[in-house]
């Protein structure tokens, strides 16, 4: 989830440069050994992904993100897809469409091709069960644990203690109970989520040894580091829809054709892969490479010195190949709002099943099933 | 709910001295107000309250709030009784025993006379909509705000954040979704209790603007103040289970007798009631007198100067006529164990029938039904 301003989580960086870069290193390595148990064991893995529902996906979640879901679930892997709908809740302009952001959710998760037989698509509001976790999860964290939220930190450290909702608070402690309502074992996530996810973990590992009785009713949920390179949106900054520099995987060819002709890019007609020295140019180059399945460096050399204009010809070109059946499923999809419903009540009702399953199991661990 | 250890909240006192006499002698007018009100009128009023199930419940919780409670039941107002299974997490012998103590507890309901074809008997683990409240509930409230919570500010002024857990943080919102879920708009409540439900008033306000359009989904729940007077322990100091200085109603009457037999009184043989100067010897006056439906005064001078002996005679009387009924009902629902269970899960299926269906209208409002 590394370019996403959709998806689930709040952006988190490790204040401690050196923890972060252990931590980092740590989940890399252990990432490589998980991609290997996964291609000879899938079904041993349960994968807790998900997104925030604030508008339609573009191409830095498709690449950073949505493709690796859909690779898990073809690999065989069960996912469970949630949509946050309750992280939302401070943006005005989205909770007051809420409906309709999540069907764009759903309609680009189809398009996409996560298979609602196999994955299951849901929303936070239609689980109650996930939801009451929280509660006895939040006993099993401190303030101070809370406290050390890189975010929330941010915020206070601002003097905007009040800008802090207590849903942003606890927000980490709403995910842990995303990730184990289902037993989830395998997050896909970029580095700065690996600190929600240590707390999860912790939450998972308390739980165990308090109520466990010797058994492990919730397994600690490993990182799956993405490892997926970083897209710049259309004026060089972070890929973002407020900033109007993403294409949506929605958009027709003629918005992705304005869009990128419109990217920036430099002075320097000879067109290399150079990501340090020439980040907009290579992100570019990147992006052509990503939709084309080849080498950044391959789409450089035959573009040779033909300059700006051409880069952005053939981006525009590997984009819209790409995209075109996607948006052609997409299109589909929209024509029958009817089945989008039944795609998201089939998963919420199936999370819902899980949901009350597990949490059976904890008020019995728990001594609280009168 | 004032001398009540078991009783659902924190210890609550305003850090503002002028606010809190403010508060509290508005809240006195208003419940004088209400008090008129329940009598002619008592259908229209809901009535949430609760303790969590910390053991055995005593004279101090019963003339403090049970028997307040049977008295509303019985002039018609319908009684939302709530055993908070998830507040007492942290007392881990009480986790441990969790289904003894909340038979304990329904056992001291149905023994008092709350009646459960009248009253509601749920616990909080049983009714995952309710729980689902905090999250919209989170999103109302900041951070600054939740900070305001004496408790909290106290453990934090001594710097061990670490022992207060998010579950004790985000306690006053969980109360308000307690109060809520059920559109309870009466909260009988010592004063101490005022600043958390004015916290529940504001979620509820905030909630009908933001997602209301127009309608007030929740009502603004009120505060019955106690008039209950303060009955101390038998050593002098507030009642409390875990310090052995009160009669529990399960206790027998030797047991009874032997606790009031060794209560502090004072070495002034004429016994009267003077609360300020004479606080041990009034409280023994002021149980008896509450025992006999009479006024201390009136036990004082039938004491005379009779001696501390005497006075304790006539106390240890006075509680076992009175709880000998109480007692009696005790023992027969003690027999019925399946009776017990019945009553809790019939209750718990009426709760979360309840809170299902304010669950459903809320978030209809919030646009996330889909």
């Amino acid at each position: 989830m590394n370019t996403d301003s959709a998806s689930i989580g709040l952006d988190t960086t490790d204040s401690d440069p050196a923890t972060s870069a252990l931590r980092t290193s740590a989940a890399q390595a252990r990432s490589a050994e998980l991609e290997e148990l996964i291609l000879s064991n899938p079904e041993r893995f349960r994968v807790l992904t998900g997104d925030r529902p604030t508008g339609r996906l573009h191409l830095g979640h498709y690449f950073g993100t949505l493709h690796n879901r859909v690779r898990l679930q073809d690999l065989g892997t069960e996912i469970f897809l949630i949509i946050a709908d309750y992280q939302v809740l401070t943006d005005r302009d989205v909770a007051d469409n809420l409906t309709a952001h999540v069907e764009e959710l759903v309609l680009d998760y189809l398009a996409i091709g996560i298979d609602p037989a196999r994955s299951t698509i849901f929303t936070h509001s239609a689980v109650p069960a996930l939801n009451q976790l929280m509660l006895p999860f939040l006993s099993l964290v401190s303030v101070a644990e809370l406290n050390r939220n890189p975010t929330v930190k941010e915020e206070i450290a601002h003097s905007r203690q009040s800008a802090v909702s207590g849903l942003m608070y606890t927000y980490p402690v709403h995910q842990a109970a995303d990730i184990l309502f289902c037993k989830g074992n395998l997050v896909p996530v970029g580095q700065d989520q690996l600190p929600h996810l240590e707390l999860a973990r912790t939450i998972a590992r308390r739980f165990n040894d308090r109520y466990g009785d010797g058994t492990r009713l919730f397994p600690e949920p490993e990182a799956l580091l993405s490892s997926a390179p970083l897209l710049l949106g259309t004026d060089g900054s972070k890929m973002s829809k407020s900033r109007r520099n993403a294409v949506a995987l929605a958009a027709t060819a003629d918005e992705t054709a304005r869009l990128l002709k419109g990217a920036k890019t430099d002075s320097e007609r000879h067109i290399t892969y150079d990501p340090a020295n020439r980040p907009e140019v290579s992100s570019l180059l990147l992006l052509a490479s990503l939709c084309q399945n080849r080498h950044p460096h391959q789409v450089a050399d035959d573009i040779g010195s033909a300059g700006a204009a051409a880069l952005k010809k053939i981006v525009i070109e590997a984009v819209n190949d790409y995209l075109a059946p996607i948006r052609a499923r997409r299109a589909d999809y929209a024509e029958d709002r009817s089945h989008l419903r039944r795609v998201l009540r089939e998963g919420n009702e199936r999370a819902g099943a899980v949901a009350d399953a597990t949490l059976a199991e904890v008020r019995t661990a728990m001594n609280s099933h009168y």
